[in-house]
């Protein structure tokens, strides 16, 4: 199947939107975590947390002013703080429905049955339930003019893993912390290794690594 | 397990960069071609492609000036086009081994035995092995000052997939696509679906959509 820009375009909104959702491949399957200068606690399932740098220690994402993302963007520009959690197998169900359109008074984590969790000197909760977890602070925030998205720039000031899952090596085993990725707007999945393979230089064969290393 | 910014900084570099580079979760692997104005290809493997935006279809990824990214950078600044390639469980390997140091002069196409396809007007080469690939124009580019890594916008011309993977709703099933994800620095995962879930409303207990609908 090909699809060229006036076919993109032609496509009823709907389809176009989940096509190009799930173009980019597979994402990451976070839940954001914020709260108010009232403690009114907002929980968020986002799929565009992206690796900017590891020293410092900087994640990004892009963040819609619309919708259910708004209270998300509002509280982490007021507070300079938000926490991002893998959404694992035991959680998914929970996340997803999040993203119903909840009234601004009323926690996605009550809604949903989640629990926070708070880190002292930290004002927004993370999820208990999730195995894997940051503290971020706000770093820098853009908003995109090309589509009105904005990128939001974090740097993770704790950050909680599951012993089981860390590699000799500092690399985490997403499917050991049971993480789970999303695709599209609306499908969860597991994932399972393949291999890792060495670090590639010019003319020599890569190495498989042990996985469990 | 728990790293706060103090135990963060003091780990040993590549431990660091292991670890930052797992936390943000499940990554799309990628593979970007792009060509100088001599007609040289150079294909390089990226993980941070991110959806933008469906109307128009944008996506962005994040792009390291440094190292083999930086031919990537140069060729589709200068060109104005790139192309974003899933790479699938058949040419994985090959994929990890375009991110040796290889000399300006050589196509990682030519070092990897990956073959170039070209579209009518379009100068930069996707990756015929590739299943779900894309033809982008670039849109807008942003230096990030923080780190110095670069953020590069583009907007999807041709989009190519295999009709056995495009469901009914416009959404790409990825695991019939035989797209992979990456994790850190060097681990490739297949994945496997959990569910489709419909969307969410306040008070309605979630469906679980067809998962080959």
């Amino acid at each position: 199947m090909q699809f060229d820009r006036n076919a993109l375009e032609a496509l009823e909104s709907r389809y176009r939107a989940a096509l190009i959702n799930s173009v980019s491949g597979y994402k990451p399957a976070n839940l954001i975590g914020t709260a108010n200068a009232a403690g009114a606690t907002n929980l968020a399932v986002m799929s565009s947390v992206v690796h900017l740098g590891s020293h410092p220690p900087l994640l990004a994402m892009v963040v819609r002013p619309g919708g259910d993302e708004r209270h998300t963007l509002a509280n982490l520009l007021a507070s300079g703080e938000y926490s991002i959690n893998h959404i694992n197998q035991s959680i998914y169900r929970q996340a997803h429905q999040t993203a119903a359109r909840y009234p601004a008074d009323q926690s996605e984590f009550d809604a949903t049955g989640l629990s926070c969790q708070w880190l002292d000197g930290f004002s927004a909760p993370l999820v208990a339930e999730a195995e894997v977890k940051m503290a971020m602070q706000l770093r820098q925030h853009m908003p995109l003019e090309i589509n009105g998205t904005h990128l939001v720039i974090g740097e993770i000031v704790t950050l909680l893993l599951p012993d089981a899952a860390l590699r000799s090596d500092g690399s985490l085993n997403l499917p050991a912390a049971d993480s789970v990725a999303l695709s599209g707007l609306d499908e969860y999945l597991c994932g399972e290794s393949l291999a890792r393979l060495s670090y590639a230089k010019p003319g020599q064969p890569l190495q498989e690594l042990a996985s469990d290393e």
